[in-house]
């Protein structure tokens, strides 16, 4: 691994039923082949104890980390209301993943964490309790004082990172959603997030177009040239390294890949279908425009196989590496 | 290179101011490089000679392509009414590019050529001389007596194969032309030609969902539930073995790929997005459903680099590659 931040990552074990402790438990085990900076995870010790036989160190502030790391994994202590079998969310449950999270941004906020790694969480055991956001990230951005329509997501693989400009709807209703201020926002945020978490100081955005072949010419939807060139016209303007709308079949080849360090995306699926073809195991969701650095890895509870040693703990690994990445490039550019 | 099928490829050259004499010159160049069976060029050699130095052997019948293929380029001669500079499109062009085509056609369809393999035409000029069809697809599907509604085009790689229920269509327009019985009968071709051009005799056919996450039950979009289940429901209750709508996202990475055949997706940049990330260089555009084989490079007629010595031959030598292997295929189970 290359340098460690400053300071230890805050990882929240997300969903106390789910996959979360048994795979950062397993990071902690492989924390050296994994190439892992030191970490504190952040929840009920039970749920890892109930799927993991390693030492678990016990600390109440992220200082303690440095001597606690090589000796167990480090856990900043939550109890839930009674301790979940793997496998089976509840609503006890529920509250201690919110509370993880809540304390994992607390920790990156004051800057005793460098950044926040979140498990995965179940979204309908949380809106059970009372949640209001989509996901986690509109409660990060929440908690950050950032509104929720300034932060982009960005999925970020060794070869290829995507922004999607719109994510969890029909496919039928992206057209009607989509709009050059929407466009431009996130292109903004995605630009601003490469240089200042990536360290790129003069970024280069690939904006996709939205209908095969960006459209024809108009031939196949005008979505291309009525609502995407404008955005894009706008960006550069700015005097931002962008351009497009590109055909989204040919963008996304390695010969195409070199030309940009990140590709705007207008849907859920144009995003995450490259993504996830190239890099299944190691891509990273990070969360854009935050004053933290905040990475998660890109899968969920996966309820069916917790508690069985069946979890790869690779995408959660990669999350936390790029989570120190970023917090160092933010780090030595303060 | 396996064993070659009975006869030699027809491969018509396509547009004769695009790429299509320069890459199928190349292809003879590097036959044995590129594993290349026996073949014959149909169209001008004018647009051969304009931008390759290579010796051309002038044939009549493809009975004489065994002697030739050593000598030189073997190739059915076509006259345009003028010769076309290298870039610069013409309406004789495309008057030649159509008689190559149905040419190449007429001797698959006799039996004197195994397959057609066909150049890159420039639509806008086909249809400036009257052409009625969308593309070359449509064409070759009238030619040979079958109704474009029951073929289908397949885009195959080494690792991956996937078959788009709707083609050109604006992104929006998507959702209302999607029906069970449009996914069932793109599905049907699917399979069948997994039996007849590939030998797979009991071919897995994966069919992807329209929405993100499949439209997580329904909250997400309407049409997984209720237009491509039944569709799957239909395909499976004939004994086929189908399986989905998968989340499109998770569907074309390494392990999920070991397990179909063939991914079945619901748009144009759903199955064209994975296959060339994927590959990019040796995606084949297959058209199943028709009495005869017919293969295509996925690119067009790139004028813009047209006699340059830039064009990469290794796109149509994957098409000429791929429809040996299927003629074969046909051949011994005939």
């Amino acid at each position: 691994m290359s340098a460690p931040p400053p300071n230890p990552l805050a990882v929240s074990l997300g969903d106390p039923a789910g996959i979360g402790p048994e795979v950062i438990a397993k990071c902690w085990d492989a924390r050296g082949e994994l190439g892992l900076p030191p970490f504190v995870a952040i929840g009920d010790p039970r749920s890892v104890a109930a799927v993991w036989d390693g030492p678990i160190e016990i600390i109440d502030d992220p200082r303690q980390v440095d001597s606690a790391f090589d000796v167990g994994l480090p856990l900043i202590q939550l109890n839930a209301a009674h301790a979940d079998t793997p496998g089976h969310p509840s609503v006890a449950g529920a509250h201690c993943s919110l509370d993880s999270l809540e304390i994992a941004v607390g920790l990156a906020r004051s800057g005793s964490a460098s950044a926040v790694v979140t498990g995965p969480v179940a979204k309908e055991q949380l809106y059970s309790i009372g949640f209001q956001h989509p996901g986690q990230t509109e409660f990060v951005a929440e908690r950050c004082g950032v509104s929720a329509g300034n932060v982009a997501m960005m999925l970020a693989g060794p070869s290829l990172r995507t922004v999607p400009v719109t994510t969890h709807l029909p496919l039928a209703e992206v057209s009607r959603h989509l709009t050059s201020a929407l466009i431009e926002s996130r292109g903004r945020a995605a630009l601003r997030g490469l240089q200042r978490s990536f360290g790129i100081p003069e970024p280069r955005l690939a904006i996709s177009g939205l209908n095969p072949h960006s459209g024809e010419g108009g031939q196949l939807g005008a979505e291309d040239i009525e609502v995407i060139e404008p955005a894009i016209a706008a960006l550069a303007a700015d005097g931002w390294r962008v351009s497009g709308p590109h055909p989204a079949d040919t963008m996304f080849h390695a010969a195409a890949r070199a030309n940009y360090d990140a590709a705007l995306c207008m849907y859920h699926d144009q995003a995450l279908i490259p993504i996830k073809a190239l890099h299944f195991q190691d891509a990273v969701n990070i969360t854009l425009g935050l004053p933290i650095v905040r990475t998660a890895p890109d899968h969920g509870t996966a309820f069916d196989i917790a508690g069985q040693d069946r979890a790869d703990p690779r995408p959660i690994a990669a999350a936390i590496r790029m989570a120190a990445y970023c917090a160092l490039q933010r780090a030595d550019a303060a």
